[in-house]
């Protein structure tokens, strides 16, 4: 007997307010208990276990926490395109929360990062949905390994922070399919979360919590999802209508008041009996798969953690620029400025800060490396004091970024600009010191157009956790040679970005007028230059694409290609696929990110990559026929080092699937023309009805383009009662067989 | 006793068929007889009457039509900016329509040009609202000044033509309000149309037709319009739901069948009688209007009518570029270049095609001003001739433009360039030929970037009616000196504008994406350069401005200037008013038309300008209030030659509308505590019910900000029991209480 089972029986047990009562916390951090069942204890995440202490209870990161290792947040995390190493980051974290007694970690955050303004999007991984959902999957694998319930979140369209608890994301179905909604099916449908966290807005004006096309239409009718949905913390408005809608678990406590309200709408009437139980048992079932793996009192590995964020850290390190071949630096006489060297700025604020278990600071890290020359370090507010010793010394590491209160959960950035301070600063030292490395930290975008035209080299760091410091010492100095990749485009401008305009919501409402057009899709499409590219991430080694073959298979396609390493160092190269379907029948990106992979590749070495992309991530949302359809068609398969470096570009004729839909009333004059079938009966039938009778030069190409679109059903109307609308169905009836 | 009651008691004596009967016309271009009362005759416009002769019935231009005046199409005439002009060319269509027997002419069409791909773009006025809403008034008043009924077109959002018959225009009602509904909005207010036709679209997934809000609550209730909807020809799909939503007239016939299907819906009590009754007075009364001015058999007044079309179209001419003052041409010899001087291009194809009563022909016309001098000719397909011609001359006139089949009613365009062709002929002209002046015809905006990297001198003539060929050689040659300003911006990329990602629809819909970020309001927030921007247009003559003065006025604001002619010709300036208030509330384009003026100043003279700008032409729409409203500020006010040739500025303060709403369960933590009455009970309460208790730190600055997005109800549900929300509800009735 299965635990589902189990759950069914338990609950069979259990009067209707024992059972609603299962469907909200016990206190801030944990459910009820049933039977001899303990309470599931869940806490924030995702780059770490934020587990409370004691009385210590918010969902803001404020109070204390227990140590636990600060991971790389996601935005540095989804710079190194590495799922296999963020699975080993999810294993570690579940040890951690086994150590620490947690059984629901809450992450992965997945949501799109739609503007750069969005004060989480350090939370999150990617404008792009295929790489959010393939790393977001990768950690929920790791972490539910260990017999932890990852919390995938947050479900949906939850991409600013701005009345974040009120705000209708207003989001067309094509948009939402294939941008928002795509990365939380990749992540449901390849591992299987346990647990989902609907998030706080509206979608299309209803409440994520009290929306039953998304919490069960989409999520278990279609992508087959089992687990529990559980609200984020204060998200349910209307608990009756979350339970109607398919929510399981509302968070946290209510002091019992929402389960009374439930108990109440089932004896008025309003709410099904068994939605509740539904809830219920999955509550409990969910109590059942987490307690399976006992919790381990005896700690976790606190240096091999360590050891593992110094490695994920180094490969989130993007090397943007390296003029001259600035990096790596040989040891030698340094200066080091800027206050993010001695108090690095590694995590975002807000529900996901961790207590870490050390913390390594860049300067000191960067001392390890320098032997016997001297590292002068300035803070950087007395600009002369940065110059003077810049001068005197052979090389300058400038940290800049954004300091925590200009960005974290809870509200948005008005501008992405670094503080002008920080510019100045760097103007002055670049102007006396040309090997000038900068090193920026920051959980958003910034511009980095001014950044751009005066270092001649630049490491972005992001947010890299709590072995950041050891970790850019590594690449600094070419013991790690970087490899991340820009997970989002870094625009010219923030009047560039595709959502400037409609950021944030106003009036409750956030109109996607972007529609699928997110991040490089927009740049592209628009064809706008950018500072720096998605994908974008350069290394101290050069490697060379050939040889690009593409097969299709029956999962959709396989690209195969060559990758060689004509430089001096061992590196990773991410080889990136994108799609094109130049001629496509609907709006589409230029190009879009179908797969990519890692390949590392010794100095004079070749290796074969094997990348297969899915159908799905070929196909377009079909809003009419409500199913994701691969057009047939020249698709343009290009491979590459970013979105805008692409090296090797073929094309494939994939057959696709057929659009063919019945005729109605509703069909244009031009749908039926372009059919060969119909288009001969409706010609000679039409003709005749036709005010224009049925002159032949009359019926040809200028007339005929100015009544395409007319509804076949209305020119019924047109012909003032000579064909009747009974007529007229029949003939597409006719038609319509004809076809089939 | 007035008509109204007239035709309430005229319909008293019918029985619920003749009532349904008289909704539906009686063919493709009439009504229904009601006893004594003839027949309405409806003919296409606006730009002139197309009197369809005998039997021919289309509504597509393509069957001939009686003589009559063709005045500049609506991308010409909009572009003279005078109000007064259209005026008087309204009367002469009136004065044409009593001769042919016309008692509604379907005009003017006010939609708002989104974007400049939609085929019928020729026949709409401006990207503006108010200029638009503002010609559109006069041209009613014109009209209707002549006892004939004007119907302003195509109520509402109907922006492109792919799929007219069926997409949906999706705009949040801001938007709508504020732009696409405003044009229609300023034409019902100030020139009360006797009939308006609705579009073939949805809006918002609900056809115009069948659009009760838009047809009643907004046309009627709000904007105090008691005249006749009547249906674009073959828009209504379902008559019973269109009379219920309030339109009155169907056209064209039916044959009978739709007015069957009222009277069965009637019975079946799904449509009240009272509908049909009111949408049956309604035709009544407005066949007493139209008839109550006999029709004119003896014809019109042609030559006073071709010249007035002269003046309108010299008025209409703008004047892009003139380097080193190539324009105007003394008689030298010349050679004109394109098959547009021989056979002009002078109005778009569809419903508004006119058969003119003449046509200037550029060529000729251009003759008449050369005296002795030679004008060689060349239509251009052989650009040696063309090269030749040109060396041996003093100047070359070359036109270019797009041919009737590049742009209609009935399709859109799929790019906006030039053919490359012209360009081409263009390019190899200039070489040899320094004075070139480039004179294009077209109906939509075309891409200049090319043009006008070439050629010193530009004339836009878009279309100009049957006398712009003359219009065009008094600009040539000076005896006109140009005054038009362009209604539209032209954009130096196809990808800038701001719905190129979402145009045309797609399954069915169109997002309004941008907003109300349309034409300069889009190019200005994006900080985008442009070819030639919005209100462009040079001269002559060279204006000064000085003593800008605002003054607050009850209806708005006062806003007076001088202008000065410090050139040595007459000519025209269109002054033009621009708002902005940097620091609105919500968002808002940097600066918009707020009202402009007409100033002809002889040389050496100066000449005070006031120009009034409405409160509504300074407001938002309140999306949550659900009405217009004056936000108060500090409003930035502008006068200028174009968009973006601001020549003067200051700033003005205005009180404005209260936003105070009462505050709910759903108002944020922010909104009380941004109420000055509010915060002090809010704090003190919920400090007590919080889980993080009343420590006077934690509800610092940064705890704030994280919370301030909560919905007040929603902190009840944290407080786990601690406030329940009737103590809420109480607390906030009491608040609300004391703000009041």
């Amino acid at each position: 007997m299965g635990p589902v089972t189990d759950a069914a029986d338990l609950i069979a047990g259990l009067d209707l307010s024992a059972q609603a009562a299962l469907g909200s916390g016990a206190s801030f951090w944990t459910t009820k208990p049933i039977g001899a069942l303990p309470p599931v204890v869940l806490t924030d995440g995702p780059h770490g276990v934020r587990r409370q202490s004691g009385s210590a209870t918010d969902h803001l990161g404020l109070s204390a926490s227990e140590p636990a290792t600060c991971f790389p947040p996601a935005v540095g995390l989804s710079q190194t395109w590495d799922p296999e190493l963020i699975e080993r980051i999810g294993r570690a974290l579940g040890d951690e929360c086994r150590a620490l007694g947690v059984h629901v970690l809450l992450g992965p955050g997945v949501n799109i990062k739609r503007d750069p303004r969005c004060g989480r999007n350090f939370e999150y991984y990617s404008e792009d949905p295929y790489l959010s959902g393939t790393l977001g999957a990768a950690w929920v694998r790791g972490v539910q390994s260990r017999g932890v319930a990852a919390s995938v979140k947050h479900f949906a369209a939850n991409n600013a922070e701005h009345d974040r608890m009120r705000a209708s994301s207003d989001v067309d179905v094509r948009t939402l399919r294939e941008i928002y909604l795509r990365t939380f099916e990749i992540v449901v449908r390849q591992a299987r979360p346990w647990t989902v966290m609907c998030s706080y807005n509206r979608i299309n004006g209803v409440y994520a919590a009290e929306n039953r096309w998304l919490l069960t239409t989409v999520l278990r009718d279609e992508w087959g999802f089992d687990g529990v949905v559980v609200s984020d913390w204060g998200a349910v408005a209307d608990r009756v209508a979350a339970v109607a809608a398919g929510l399981d678990l509302e968070m946290p406590t209510t002091g019992g008041v929402s389960d009374a309200e439930v108990v109440r709408a089932v004896r008025a009437g309003r709410l099904g009996a068994d939605a509740v139980a539904r809830a219920a048992r999955r509550v409990v079932h969910l109590t059942q798969q987490v307690i399976e793996t006992p919790s381990q009192p005896t700690g976790f590995d606190a240096a091999a953690h360590h050891a593992l964020a110094r490695e994920a850290a180094g490969e989130a390190i993007v090397l943007l620029k390296n003029d001259r071949d600035v990096l790596p630096l040989a040891p030698c006489p340094l200066v080091v400025i800027g206050e993010f060297a001695r108090e690095p700025r590694y995590q975002g604020g807000g529900s996901s800060h961790v207590n870490p278990t050390r913390l390594d600071i860049p300067l000191e890290e960067i001392r390890r490396f320098t032997g016997e020359h001297p590292v002068d370090y300035c803070p950087g507010n007395d600009v002369g004091a940065a110059v003077t010793a810049a001068e005197s010394a052979d090389a300058a590491i400038v940290f800049l970024g954004l300091t925590p209160e200009e960005e974290s959960e809870g509200y948005d950035r008005e501008h992405i600009d670094l503080p002008s301070a920080q510019l100045d600063l760097l103007r002055a030292v670049v102007e006396v010191q040309p090997n000038t490395v900068v090193v920026l930290s920051h959980g958003g975008v910034v511009r980095l157009d001014t950044v751009g035209a005066l270092a001649p080299a630049i490491l972005d760091g992001a947010l890299l956790g709590q072995a950041g410091g050891g970790a850019l010492a590594d690449v600094l100095f070419g013991v790690v040679n970087p490899s991340g990749r820009l997970a989002e485009t870094v625009p010219l401008r923030l009047q560039d970005c595709p959502a400037y305009l409609n950021f944030p919501s106003e009036s409750g409402h956030t109109v996607y007028g972007e529609r699928m057009f997110v991040g490089y899709r927009w740049y592209d499409a628009r064809d706008l230059p950018v500072a720096f590219p998605f994908g974008h991430g350069l290394s101290y080694t050069r490697f060379e694409y050939s040889d690009l073959e593409l097969t299709p298979t029956d999962a959709g396609l396989s690209v195969r290609l060559t990758v060689a390493n004509t430089g001096r160092r061992e590196g990773r190269e991410v080889v990136q696929v994108y799609a094109g379907l130049p001629r496509s029948g609907v709006a589409r990106p230029p190009r879009w990110l179908g797969g990519f992979a890692s390949v590392t590749v010794a100095p004079g070495e070749r290796r074969g990559v094997e990348i297969p992309v899915s159908r799905a991530d070929l196909a377009y949302w079909d809003t009419d026929a409500g199913r994701r359809r691969l057009e047939p068609g020249e698709y343009e398969m290009s491979v590459g080092a970013s979105s805008r470096d692409l090296r090797l570009t073929a094309t494939v004729r994939l057959d696709g699937d057929a659009a063919s839909r019945p005729f109605t009333r509703e069909s244009t004059l031009g749908e039926l023309l372009a059919d060969p079938v119909a288009a001969q009966t409706i010609l000679t039938v039409l003709g005749a009805a036709s005010p224009f009778g049925t002159d032949e030069s009359a019926l040809g190409g200028n007339l005929l383009r100015l009544l395409e679109s007319v509804p076949i059903g209305r020119m019924a109307g047109f012909s003032a009662g000579k064909v009747t609308r009974e007529q007229l169905d029949a003939l597409l009836a006719a038609i319509n067989a004809q076809r089939s």
